[in-house]
Formats: C-alpha cells, structure tokens, sequence
C-alpha cells in the first residue's frame, strides 16, 4: 500500500459525508484516490475539499470495481442493496446506516471497544448508531472496571443526526420566530426549536422508537453482553450538532467514583470533564468538533446499590459517526485486515 | 368571606409573580384586595394587570397585618426571615420557595395528591419544587394502581424556572448568534442558546445538585412514600416556558400499559398525550399555558421487569409554580382551612 488506499464515499454530498472527507485527510489516512459517489440525483454535482475537487459519481455496483474501502453514508435501503454488491468485488463496506448493524455476520465495531470483531468481517462492517456509540465511550470503561448489570439512557439529540436539512430547519425555525414569521416544518413533524421532541426515528410495536432500542440490541452486540439490560428514551433537543446522555448504570460490584472517574479518563477517546467546583461538565457545543467523547457529573446512583449517574456528550457528526467510520477504516490498514488494490 | 380575602403577592415582579396575577382573577379566585409585595428596590414600582394597577409595597412585617393569604415568590434566604414573621400575624403563607418544604411541621402540598397535609398548617405552606410537580403528576396515579418502588428522571427544564432574567438571556443570545453577534452570559455560566446544561441549581457534597435531590426529598414526603428510591439528572434546555421530564419507574405489582393509561388520563390535572401513530406526544411548547400536564410515551420499561417508561410534560410557571400556589390557596378556601378576616 506504498501508495496508499482507493476510497470510495457513499452519501459524499449529506452532513457525515462531508465530515468524512474531511476526517479522512485531517487525520493523514494513506489515500492513493478518493472518488465521491451518491444517488443519481447528485450525479455530475462538484463537491470542493481545501484544494481538492470531485465531481460525483453515480453509485452503480460497477462504480467500486478496484476501490478498496467504501465509507457509507446513505439510507438503509439503498446501502441494504447496493453494499453487498460492493463487498463481493472485494471492497470492504463501512456502513454508516443501520441496515447491516445486526447481522450476525457483520461486525459492529467502536474501535476503542471491540476492535478484534472487525478481523472477521466478509466485506461489511456496521458502523453503531450515534447515541450509543457516546453511551458506550462513557460505559465500557466502567463496565471493565464494574461489570455492567442495567442502565438507563434518556438522550439529549442534536439535529445533526437528522442530517444537514434538519441543521438548516433548526435555523430558519429560530430566525422566523426572531423575526416574527410563521415557522416552517419539512423535516420535524413538530417545531423543533425552543422545544423538545421524545421522538427520534420510527415508532415500534413495543412503544419504544427504533433510536431507543438501538441502544439496548448494539450496546449488547458492541460490548459482548448479551443479557445487559437496557432502557433508552430518545429526545431531540435544539442543539446543532454534539449528542448528550443522561446515564444511570447498575455494576455486580461496588463502585467507587474516584476508580470510576480515573477509568473513564484513561479509556482512548474519551475524557473527564467533571469538575463541579469549577462548574466544568460536558455541553454539546464545548464537544462539538471534539475527537474524544467527555464525561462528567460522575456520582453514586442514589436508586441503585451499585450504581453510578453520569453524563457524557459527544460530537454526534464525529465519534458518532464519521470519525468512528475513519478509525475503522485506519483499524483496517494498521492490522492489514483490508485487501490492497496494487 | 362573602367579600373574599386579602391576599398579598409577594415577588411580584417576578416570572411567577406575573403568573400569580393572572391566575388569580382567571380562576376566579375571592379577592377582597390584592396587594403586591416585593423587596425594598421594587418598592413603587407600578404594575399592571388588565384594568387592574397597583404600587408595590414594601414586603415588610408589619405590611401583612390584616391579610388572609400571602403568596411567597421569593429568594430562600429572604422567605426563611419573612414567613414566619407573616405567619404570626395569622396569614397563610403559601410558599413557592424551598426554604421550608422540607420541614416537619410545614406541609408540601400538590392539591391533587396530599390535599388533607394542608390542613395541619402551621401558617406556613410549601410549594413544591417545579420538576417534582410535573413528574410526580405522572407518577402518582400510577404508584396507586402499582405500587411506586424506585424511579429515574431525566429532566429537560426550561429557562423559566430560572426566572424573567433568563427568559430574556435566552432569547438575546438567540438573537445575538443569529446576527453574528457575541454570546453574553449573565445568568448562566455557559451558553444556553442551542446548548443544554446538566446543572440546575447548586452542586452538593455527594456529587448530586439541590435540585436533583428535590426530586427524591420532596417526591417521598408528598407522596408520603419515605422509602421509594429516587435517582434524578437535571439538565437546563433552550426551551422558554415547559418542563419534560423522561422517567423510568419500576413498581410492586406488574404493569399493565392499557391500564397507566387509564389512570393516567383519570387523574385530575394530568391528561394523557399518547398516540404515537399519530406522533402525538407531550412537547413544551403545547404545555405551555395548559392546566394540565401532559404524559405520554407509556411503555413497558425493557429494563425492569414491573417497569414503564414515559415521558411527561408540564407548564413550570403553572403547575410547576404558580398555578399549585393558586390551588392550595383554593383549597384552603374550599375547606375553610384559612381564618377569614372580616
């Protein structure tokens, strides 16, 4: 690879993909080229990156012929189609969707948690679901110090999650009732600004939204705990871009804050950020561009014997997406567990 | 008390005092006179209220002789002084502060939950805290169908709650970052424009704030439940006027979701919001201005097993402040608890 990779992005033209592009050269991955792909509807568009240029590319099967990572960033219904196409002309699929996620076959990687999953994949690999990929940065560390038994989650969503139509509805929202116009709903089913909605992705059967038991089935999968136990609800609050949780976990062991504190802040990609005196905790807009996920406001659960409180936020458009895509594709090439193209 | 009561406001000038006003003669309260009452600064200061003017007296003593209720929307500090001396004088005073909820001898009262505590009086009654209002208005019809054993909250509270001040920092940060302004900070210490904060109120020894422990202090003595457990995460929203509260809640008996409904919906001052089909939920900005507090999201909680998850919504200068200070004193008319001058 003395000339470095053929990278493709899916979705190039949406809020992670543009952040993918940017990660990707930020953070010196080996890139022999870099081609640009989307629906046919953004075909022939010239996406400009400092002082590179691409015109976009229709994303055909025949399209990723000779390219060796495909970073996906599109719907789960186009990646449930196209990806395996990808995959069988030996270019590995990092998916952003969650179309692959729970596939037994398709590993679901945070690369600071379970990176050794990654070796096993068969072209595919799922990139997890932006909340819990925070939650976990907070959690796994514990639960290697604790044993993680339960938790709860209720979530402090940014619109960048929804993508950069939902950036811009939080705009106008705000500009038209500073201004005194009549606010517009496209992409909300309700005004999202000034307001808060218990409802992030579709509604389920069981009452929960998909978002919310995306926490309990990846957090299972990602953390190798099959009978963890989990309840999440989901909020979308009107913040532009970092995810913050609300966590209450129960341990099988005592816990202590100080180890807790000290666990968190030594895991890779995360930091402590919590100190009360000082007023310091993690806020989306203080871990908005932030690489590592911070956590704070750690304390002894008052209802759990074994438990701890704590917060974490967590650039959503980053670690919750784009960048834990980049590190998988930089765990690829570091353990040479991605094919090379000449 | 054919020509009605005294009743004097004390904090006027306030966000709750506003409130107080006009939940007053809206609800048709007997008035005999009112008389507003603030700190010597305000003294003079003119308010108005529809056809209504007043000049406001300073809240002294002696300035209390002859009134039947006062309403306190005071600092802690001042209201610790000021009550006592007010209540010795034989006039009720239905306190929206924290400094004596937690006091033996002073009941804590939600009309619709723990109505007879008014009558042990002592001339001093508590109001509780805004948050514990709202979730409790959720919890307690359930804890009577099932039997409340131990509940999480997460809250998303409005600027509000802060009061006038940080109504306006909101609004004038909104409008500074939308006209590429700088951001001033005078009533929080960080930005609350597009930001959430999980800080409410002063930070206590064991990690927890004052506000967080309000849920679990004054929960258990208006519910009259010394033992349930209660572990609670406060966090400021840039919402203006409603607070969310998302809730886990494990109880004795099993749980029928068809059933906390019921229940729910039955429940005088809560009113289901639950038609997820139809995205209907509770939201801030529709409990605004409401009466009722709104609950919905009610599910069966994945991670206990006699558990629902839901979420609530409720006005925070209404039911969370103003208008429960409204009803108690309606209460203590409906059951001739208060003494009537003349």
């Amino acid at each position: 690879m003395e000339n470095g990779y053929s990278i493709g992005i899916v979705g190039a033209t949406g809020a992670v993909g543009q952040e993918l592009i940017h990660l990707l050269y930020e953070r010196g991955f080996p890139i022999r080229e870099l081609r640009l792909l989307a629906s046919a509807r953004s075909k022939g568009k010239t996406i400009t990156y400092k002082e590179h240029s691409w015109t976009v590319e229709e994303a055909t099967p025949e399209a990723f012929d000779g390219m060796d990572i495909a970073l996906f960033s599109a719907g789960a219904g186009i990646t449930k189609s196209l990806a395996p196409e990808v995959a069988r002309r030996g270019c590995v699929v990092v998916d952003n969707s969650s179309a692959f996620r729970m596939d037994d076959d398709v590993p679901l990687v945070i690369p600071e948690i379970n990176p050794e999953a990654a070796k096993e994949h068969q072209g595919i690999i799922a990139n997890p679901n932006c909340s819990t990929i925070v939650s976990l940065m907070a959690l796994y560390p514990l639960h290697r110090e604790f044993g993680l038994k339960r938790f709860f989650a209720s979530t402090y969503q940014a619109v960048s999650g929804t993508g950069a139509a939902a950036i811009s509805e939080l705009e106008n929202q705000v500009k038209a009732l500073v201004n005194g116009q009549p606010v517009v709903k496209e992409v909300y089913p309700h005004q999202i600004a000034f307001n808060v909605l218990p409802h992030v992705d579709v509604f389920l059967e069981n009452g929960y939204t998909k978002e919310e038991m995306k926490m309990q089935n990846e957090g299972r999968k990602i953390m190798s705990l099959p009978d963890v136990k989990v309840s999440c609800t989901c909020v979308r609050v009107p913040v532009y871009r970092a995810h913050s949780v609300s966590i209450q976990a129960e341990f099988e062991k005592p816990v202590d804050v100080a180890v807790a504190k000290a666990v968190v802040d030594a895991f890779p990609g995360s930091e402590l950020c919590d100190d009360v005196e000082r007023l310091c905790y993690p806020m989306p807009i203080d871990y908005s561009g932030k690489v590592n996920c911070g956590v704070g406001r750690i304390r002894k659960d008052t209802a759990f014997d074994n438990g701890l409180s704590l917060w974490v936020s967590g650039d959503q458009l980053w670690k919750g997406a784009a960048l834990n895509a980049v590190q998988i594709a930089e765990l690829l090439h570091e353990r040479g567990w991605v094919g090379v193209s000449a």
